[in-house]
């Protein structure tokens, strides 16, 4: 539980930058190298590289050698836990009242 | 859509830390007091209210008057862009590799 808090937040706050999802995108079409990965972005290789840090800092990007170069690849598992957290509020995001205001007792959830 | 990106910057890093995640999840139960808020986690007034800017300023939370005092109501609809966000990555994350080689000219996703 405090593994799996920990790793949201470090996966939420590795999803706050644009240039980061957009890395990921791109590596959902397929695996790519860093100045494949540089190329659209306007950046320097070392930037991108900051940026894949983060990423493979939560596990969302591992660098696997392939032939003589390395190429990032997009792990997604990490992507599991914003999905599941996103969807315990679906019924809240559907507006549906009568789920939130059940009157069970208040938990705390500290 | 820079809007839509902006929005997803500041989402995601209001949901990075554990406590605001903790505060959406109690008021997804029902709406709080600031002091109701930070009873179960042990914060002064003036952290938990730190926190609430954050969610506010996402558009998360709302502070609404009722009858004296002000209570926070969660706002389920910035959720949708993390939704949203989240379901693109669906097939990449069942695994369906199939939709991921797919022979697709190469998109610039700047």
């Amino acid at each position: 539980m405090q593994s799996d808090r920990a790793d949201l937040d470090g996966v939420f706050a590795a999803l706050a930058d644009p240039t980061r999802r957009a890395i990921l995108a791109r590596l959902r079409e397929r695996d790519a190298s860093v100045s494949e990965l540089a190329e659209p972005f306007d950046m320097t290789l070392a930037g991108v590289s900051k940026h894949l840090d983060v990423l493979e800092r939560v596990g969302l990007v591992h660098r696997v050698a392939r032939g003589r170069e390395r190429r990032c690849h997009l792990d997604p598992r990490p992507l599991r836990a914003v999905a599941a957290w996103a969807a315990d509020y679906r019924a809240f995001r559907e507006g549906r009242l009568d789920a939130l205001e059940a009157p069970s007792a208040e938990e705390e959830r500290p």
